[in-house]
């Protein structure tokens, strides 16, 4: 955001398959909604009409995408994600969980996929226009963790899922080195520990970076 | 196409709704089989399994997609449309007619609802990596006119037929900005006449233009 006049806080959730991000979402816009601040919680892609639409598409699992347009799939996704639902919530003062955002295509569709840094970052400032999470909580674990957790859930895989462990290193790596960008901005969590620890770090995170009045 | 190699020809078709593009793709693309010549003949946006998916998105009509998000669609269409359809087909050296392409987003998403030119341009070049028609045949005609033939076809609207006269009336003042910009590209064609009379105009320009052995 411009960070002009009053305003919500928009706080992220990243991290591979089997980190723990939905639950960890689920887990902290509750805690926050007791602590009695007005919360949204959301995801991509999806969080928007237009945007659930693509989603279906791209987790459909039907075609293998070339990355470019992979990416202005999530991009348009996330471009309607921003205007229809993120921008007005966070004007009306909302505490928005967001569970994944543009970090999740520069390390899938990046790091994981080979789309140029140029191409991300153009297709990033045409969609958001200056929309930048307060903070970005990146869930960590070994990819073969994650993997095993996933296969753990009895659902079936999705295209992901079914991508080797190669491409779910360079995910992970990805999601490192953003991490290691802007540490203004994101903050490693090791996610390889029981949910309640990596809940309580959150939560931790949460208060201190943002002022969170949580207990 | 970057022009090196033994390679096909590139034609596309554009134009409002109503102006007969399909009908004259049809027919050109016949012309050119009965002349000898392998014809490959598509359309936007499809062409392409991931891309055809993805016009069944767009011309649902059940979003109002942000102009942005629209155009981010459109590439994402016709970069699975140039890379499993397109390159492979002009690479086998066939002559390739193609039912609107690029010229059709900046029309409607640019000079139709305000995308910037440099929003188009940024998703142009991500897309297309210099692939350019090597003729494109904009069938011009007022709106209302094309709004009548419409409305005889006896079809349900899509949403941008439904769309008023002044988004027409725009969609076909981009179009002949277009033509005038680019004229060794481009050729305005009157399309207010009958159909055959504009058929025999675009075999005399793909003949004199491109070298075509028509008849």
């Amino acid at each position: 955001m411009d960070g002009a006049g009053e305003r919500g806080r928009f706080i992220t959730l990243e991290g591979g398959e089997g980190a723990g991000k939905s639950t960890q979402a689920r887990r902290l816009a509750a805690a926050l909604a007791a602590a009695g601040l007005p919360v949204l919680r959301t995801r991509e892609p999806g969080g928007a009409p237009g945007a659930e639409a693509i989603r279906a598409l791209l987790l459909g699992g039907v075609t293998a995408w070339d990355p470019t347009a992979e990416a202005m799939l999530h991009f348009a996704a996330r471009r309607e994600h921003v205007l229809r639902t993120l921008r007005p919530a966070l004007a009306a003062g909302m505490w928005v969980v967001c569970d994944r955002f543009a970090d999740s295509t520069l390390a899938y569709q990046g790091y994981g996929q080979g789309l140029p840094r140029a191409a991300f970052d153009a297709l990033a400032a045409l969609t958001l226009e200056g929309l930048v999470p307060d903070l970005t909580l990146i869930l960590d674990l070994p990819p073969e963790l994650g993997m095993a957790r996933v296969a753990g859930r009895g659902e079936a895989a999705t295209r992901y899922e079914r991508l080797g462990p190669a491409f779910h290193a360079r995910i992970r790596a990805g999601f490192r080195a953003i991490a290691a960008a802007e540490p203004e901005r994101c903050v490693l969590v090791d996610a390889a520990r029981p949910a309640e620890a990596v809940t309580a770090e959150l939560l931790a995170l949460v208060r201190a970076r943002l002022g969170a009045p949580l207990p």
